[in-house]
């Protein structure tokens, strides 16, 4: 069980550790009984594929360190990321018996679904109950499981309901990749070059350099790539808690990515297919804009090499009113980041460097869009 | 618009002001206005009952401040209290055109239900908005207003979802008191004398002093009682914003209390009423372990004075579960505040002063509930 890096999360009076390695699932009931305490008790929260393949394990692994285990599933996809489904698993969860209490563990196990709608669960238990986030997609590494944004889906729009719940503990594990749909994968990759390009361009060398690896699903690659990202991700959440300036630069390609992804309707494109296009549009916006000369090109060449998205030509089941600009502007004014509403963007500005502007006109919005 | 208190609340990065008097209604736009920022948005969220008597005057007092102003309303009645009310209330927050965003305060105008529902859509909508508590019935004002605890009810028990949440502002009207029915006025008095068993033995003197002014409604008298309980409770509060010891001394009276309420089903006794006869049983407790000699009568003539109940026969309505004491030691294993089966009493010790006991018998609490 080769853990390969420890990524402490510093935030104001609460810190954690991301544990990245190979085979870790073993480890997560040994991280269950540092935070509920001898003979405790870990409740795992999972949807129905990932039970089937990875609950036993982690299961097993609680019940050696000594905690009481339940389970509680509910149906795989986002379509259930929702206030029923949040009320269901919640019914269950206070209807255990004996009754939780609130030393109980939350362990959220799954990709970025899973990890938003039981770490709200968790969030809102008695006020607030430990929790542990043990994901299962690359996307979810790479993104969800660091940060403590928890949420549900609206009929308004994606994660309108939520609450910030800081995990005891990360615990991921590269080698569960190998069972992940090709497509599911490859939309994790979409953060990782985000992250490439918001703080870290050496980051994209080694994506450009592994190409082949990263595609085979090689689980020492992937430990790799996913304690960068991390340490990435960790390091923008510790010096900006609550997304004021520096959080705001991982929104980078996810202004006109999440229009597109509520424009599409929930399920018809991934988030990180989402992402990847919105990425395109905001290098268009910082071309537009004087922002950068040659930098979108090696991004987009990146983004084709690992089977990602770059205009709406590959999202074909995308319906016309996704790739509508004037409709996707009017998504954005409703979007929870936007204040008063002006639209706030997050452009390249150089190789590992963004900025935010609040200045991106209308026109420039709809032309980068057009262009997609 | 005469404000005769005005209590700081301390929290962790997070402080606020208490303000109390008479008139103060008009006084909630400016209180918005200085959160929102100027051509801010106040959304008030309150219940059908409270939106016919108060809300066009707290709705002018936001429009004369220059805030837009919405109202969502649910029906009265904690039966209310649930993720479906939430839910509903939810969805037409985040439908109001134009959307809201994370700038915009919620108003949270009622009672202790209001209070807690409200509370929690703040807590969970974009991720946590600004809100400023305006409660409407005694109970709300010593107790519920001031602390940060915001909640739902959930099928397995009271306030098992939730969040810990603190107001931006919490205005307290002394004179919207005298349109209170009286049975609701009498409940919070409740709260009124825990306070004084707790923390302040002049306060029990003050009450006792102005026994006919209090039951009269005497704005001034009110003001200046409520403004004391706010006191101790922010005090309590500030010192121990997570309720691990000073602030589990206001749960004196709850342990029991609650399990009655519950056993109850909603409704059948009020909060108040199941406070007043489970310090009228922690007394018991406290007399049968030598901790008090006399107070306890002295506490029972308080109650009686203020028309509320010291024992089961003036619950005429409450059924024979709910006065069981093994039915009621059973539901106090399932509350939330119970850590690994150990029920956690608050006894008094001496007049003003309270001690945490982790080793009362199952045996005392049984004789303490079945001599009520």
């Amino acid at each position: 069980m080769p853990i390969t890096h420890e990524i402490p999360v510093n935030l104001t009076g609460r810190s954690y550790k991301v544990t990245v390695g190979v085979d870790l699932l073993e480890q997560v009931g040994a991280a269950a009984a540092a935070l509920t305490g001898s003979a405790g008790r870990g409740v795992i929260i999972t949807d129905s594929t990932v039970r089937a393949i990875h609950a036993d394990a982690v299961a097993d692994s609680l019940t050696r360190a000594g905690c009481r285990c339940d389970v509680i599933e509910f149906p795989t996809g986002e379509e259930h990321k929702n206030l029923t489904t949040y009320g269901g698993v919640m019914d269950k969860l206070l209807s255990l018996d004996p009754p939780i209490d609130r030393k109980s563990v939350i362990v959220a196990l799954g990709g970025g679904v899973v990890g938003d709608l039981a770490g709200f669960v968790a969030a809102t238990a008695l006020r607030g109950l430990p929790f542990i986030n043990v994901p299962t997609t690359l996307l979810a590494d790479v993104d969800a499981a660091v940060g403590g944004k928890t949420g549900l889906n609206a009929p308004a729009g994606k994660n309108l309901i939520g609450a910030f719940h800081q995990p005891g503990a990360v615990i991921i594990d590269a080698a569960v990749l190998k069972t992940l749909p090709a497509g599911e994968f490859g939309n994790g990759l979409a953060e990782c070059v985000k992250h490439g390009v918001i703080r870290d361009d050496s980051l994209l060398d080694f994506i450009e350099g592994n190409i082949a690896k990263i595609m085979a699903a090689d689980a020492d690659t992937l430990a790799e790539l996913i304690g960068r990202n991390v340490a990435i991700k960790a390091a923008v959440v510790s010096a900006d808690e609550r997304e004021s300036s520096e959080r705001a630069h991982l929104n980078f390609g996810h202004t006109i990515g999440h229009a597109v992804e509520t424009a599409a309707g929930y399920g018809v494109v991934s988030h990180g297919q989402a992402v990847a296009v919105g990425m395109v549009a905001a290098f268009g916006i910082a071309e537009a804009r004087s922002l950068i000369d040659s930098a979108a090109g090696r991004v987009r060449k990146i983004l084709v090499a690992l089977s990602l998205p770059v205009g709406f030509d590959d999202l074909p089941d995308l319906p016309a009113e996704a790739r509508d600009p004037g409709r996707l502007r009017e998504i954005m004014a409703h979007d929870k980041k936007t204040l008063g509403g002006v639209v706030r963007f997050i452009l390249p500005v150089a190789p590992g460097s963004v900025a935010i502007f609040d200045d991106v006109t209308d026109e420039q919005i709809k032309a980068a869009i057009a262009a997609l």
